[in-house]
């Protein structure tokens, strides 16, 4: 029987998601269709929104569907900064960032002449609070509405600014680190975003359901398209369906969409919608958010479990991480002198799953740039090993990690290069 | 019992393709881990990929997998544009394509500069293949690779180039319309394209399932970027489920891709993969193709039943579109004097579902564009109605929308406004 410790990559399918998942595409419809079956179809799709929207705390017409969080990213971020106003020509993105947004900035870099600020992170991966606010300090820029200045093509890169620094455009951070677990303060975060009257994206992918969430709290008093705007989540993280996401965008916000065709959903994400998923969505929401607090405490709990196990038989294992304020089913452990990639394929053939925590693009693996950020050298952020336990996790699949784990280790010391 | 002749809008999910969904969605794995869960996934979605390749006659490699056809369309003409060759700077783009083609058009234009060049339709909405010839002539542009001109904001409008005109960087073209469901020879456009030298897209959204469709073959010959390069296909118009599309990209062409994330799919279409969706989607796009033959002959018949019928009982009715070579299912109708809005609101209360096949955003109807683009008046474009037929369509259904068509055609005329 496989261990699968490997919830942060995907987490498997809720049955109640996919009752509902069939019960919706039992009935035939498009829900742009002006007659009793889009109708039909139209209903669900709003009751699938209504709901996400409870989960979500906003109001239903900012849950924005998509294909899934790196489509609401793509959507966020480059939608924020077509529509900045005049005078703003900056991103300001934390160096721990998920992929997807850091693959964003560096097109909007490329593309479109945007200047990036990074922002750097504490030891335990946090995203630094000053140099986050530091980061949209700037001149201010022009209302929103006026037009866009001609993006700078072949602009300055992010390191060597040229001249004096432009207003900052967009702002995005990740709610809860999706490799290292650690938890930013998102209100006090969107809190600053909104003192410096910058849109702000938030990144909860990796968060949602297992951090408590309100996008209504979080925006708190901001006026106007500052502060928190959007909001990126997916549902198959939280046992909903691949291929289905959300992104809230605020009333006040009106980015360019990325897609165009129908008007459908304010005109933000055109496309036939899929009511299906987004009814299977709902659920899990529902689902993940009434069992949060009782799951939290048994994750953590099996989280410790290993942590401890892990520490009594490899002693010199080092969790990454704040060891505390994180997400409840994140082990992320440096394994000094294995090289994460053959930890988990001696790891794969006891059968036990788990992840590198890097994105391994074509089988190269790469150090992880989060771990790197944290101040630890590239050769220990190859040494990394990432465990996420979610829904089905049990203390037998604890047990069996730590059973395979020291004879892993040794083994993956023996095989490291010199 | 509802009568439902809205199949082009979306068509019953496939039992096959429902078992298919749920085979794969119970196996959790992300197709981009490395580890068995992950590995199985990526297996799955290989297996669907090579079959959806070989239903659409292309390159495993060049199918790549989106949301949806929507987001096909936007990747393709996006994708084309940005990469376009030096020179290169408009788009040829015929009147009665669909709304998402239109809106990505006019999105180019606006925000990336390019001129539009319309090209006409006969009176049976097919493209007419020596305007269409003569819209991707012009200047020959520098080769492939070169950096693209930089985009003129604002640039002129389509009706009023100033200047010389500059080299198509890419066409588009439906293989079947969506509204009127006439064919047009997508061979032959294919051929143009390549002769040009000029990148062209099909939207094969509405034809797939349909239409006898080959990539390879309508691809022929061309060599390089050239010719047909991207093909748009989704899932739900054929039985599998809504929010999975495809975009087929040939080998040899490098769009720059529309979403930023991991590497997936070539890079030209990043996020976790929809391994459920996609194999869904083989399964039907397998059955749509092999029952494809007799079931057009059996469409067809009804069709023309359906057809025959509204000749007899609303004398005055006209069916627009090729009277032969036209989508099996489809029987597009023009009934002078009642508004299609009004028709098929007083439809819908007799039980059957059809469409005015025109996009009705937010409620506000509007003439059809392809029905003004063959030639017809205003108040005729907005005087029609569409049925389609399919899958699971009978002689009891066209029994039972020929019974209440007189009448409804009946008050919708003493409804109309003077």
């Amino acid at each position: 029987m496989t261990v699968y410790l490997d919830h942060a990559a995907t987490t498997p399918l809720r049955p109640e998601a996919r009752e509902a998942w069939l019960a919706a595409s039992a009935q035939t419809g498009n829900a742009s269709s002006i007659h009793r079956a889009g109708q039909n179809a139209k209903r669900m799709l709003a009751e699938a929104r209504e709901r996400l929207a409870a989960v979500l705390d906003c109001d239903a017409v900012e849950v924005v569907f998509t294909s899934g969080g790196t489509e609401s990213i793509n959507t966020a971020l480059k939608g924020l900064w077509w529509a900045r106003p005049a005078g703003a020509g900056r991103i300001a993105l934390p160096d721990g960032e998920h992929h997807a947004t850091l693959e964003v900035a560096d097109w909007l870099h490329r593309q479109e002449g945007a200047d990036v600020t990074a922002v750097p992170l504490d030891h335990v991966g946090r995203i630094l609070p000053d140099a986050f606010a530091a980061a949209l300090a700037g001149p201010a820029a022009a209302p929103a509405g006026s037009r866009p200045a001609a993006p700078v093509r072949g602009g300055s890169p992010a390191a060597a600014p040229s001249g004096p620094r432009s207003a900052a455009a967009v702002a995005t951070a990740l709610v809860a680190n999706n490799e290292v677990g650690t938890i930013n303060d998102a209100a006090a975060l969107a809190q600053t975003a909104a003192a410096a009257r910058v849109p702000l994206h938030l990144d909860a992918v990796a968060a949602f359901g297992h951090v408590p969430m309100s996008f209504r709290q979080w925006r708190a008093d901001a006026a106007g398209p500052v502060g928190l705007v959007a909001l990126s989540v997916s549902a198959h993280k939280i046992g909903g369906p691949v291929g289905v996401g959300a992104l809230v965008v605020s009333r006040a916000a009106t980015p360019t969409p990325l897609l165009q065709g129908g008007g459908q959903q304010r005109g933000l994400r055109p496309g036939t919608q899929d009511v299906a998923g987004a009814c299977a969505f709902a659920v899990a929401a529902e689902l993940a958010a009434a069992e949060r607090a009782a799951e939290a405490v048994r994750l953590v709990a099996l989280r410790d479990r290993l942590v401890r196990g892990i520490h009594a038989t490899v002693p010199d294992a080092t969790l990454l991480g704040d060891p505390t304020d994180r997400l409840p089913g994140n082990a992320h452990v440096l394994f000094a002198g294995a090289l994460g990639e053959t930890l988990l394929f001696v790891l794969d053939r006891a059968d036990v799953c788990a992840s590198t925590g890097s994105a391994c693009q074509a089988g190269i693996p790469e150090p992880s740039h989060v771990v790197a950020a944290m101040g630890r050298t590239d050769a220990e952020a190859r040494q990394v090993l990432r465990f996420t336990l979610g829904r089905t996790s049990t203390d037998a699949d604890v047990d069996e990690v730590l059973a395979a784990l020291p004879a892993a280790v040794a083994r993956a010391r023996a095989a490291a290069p010199r």
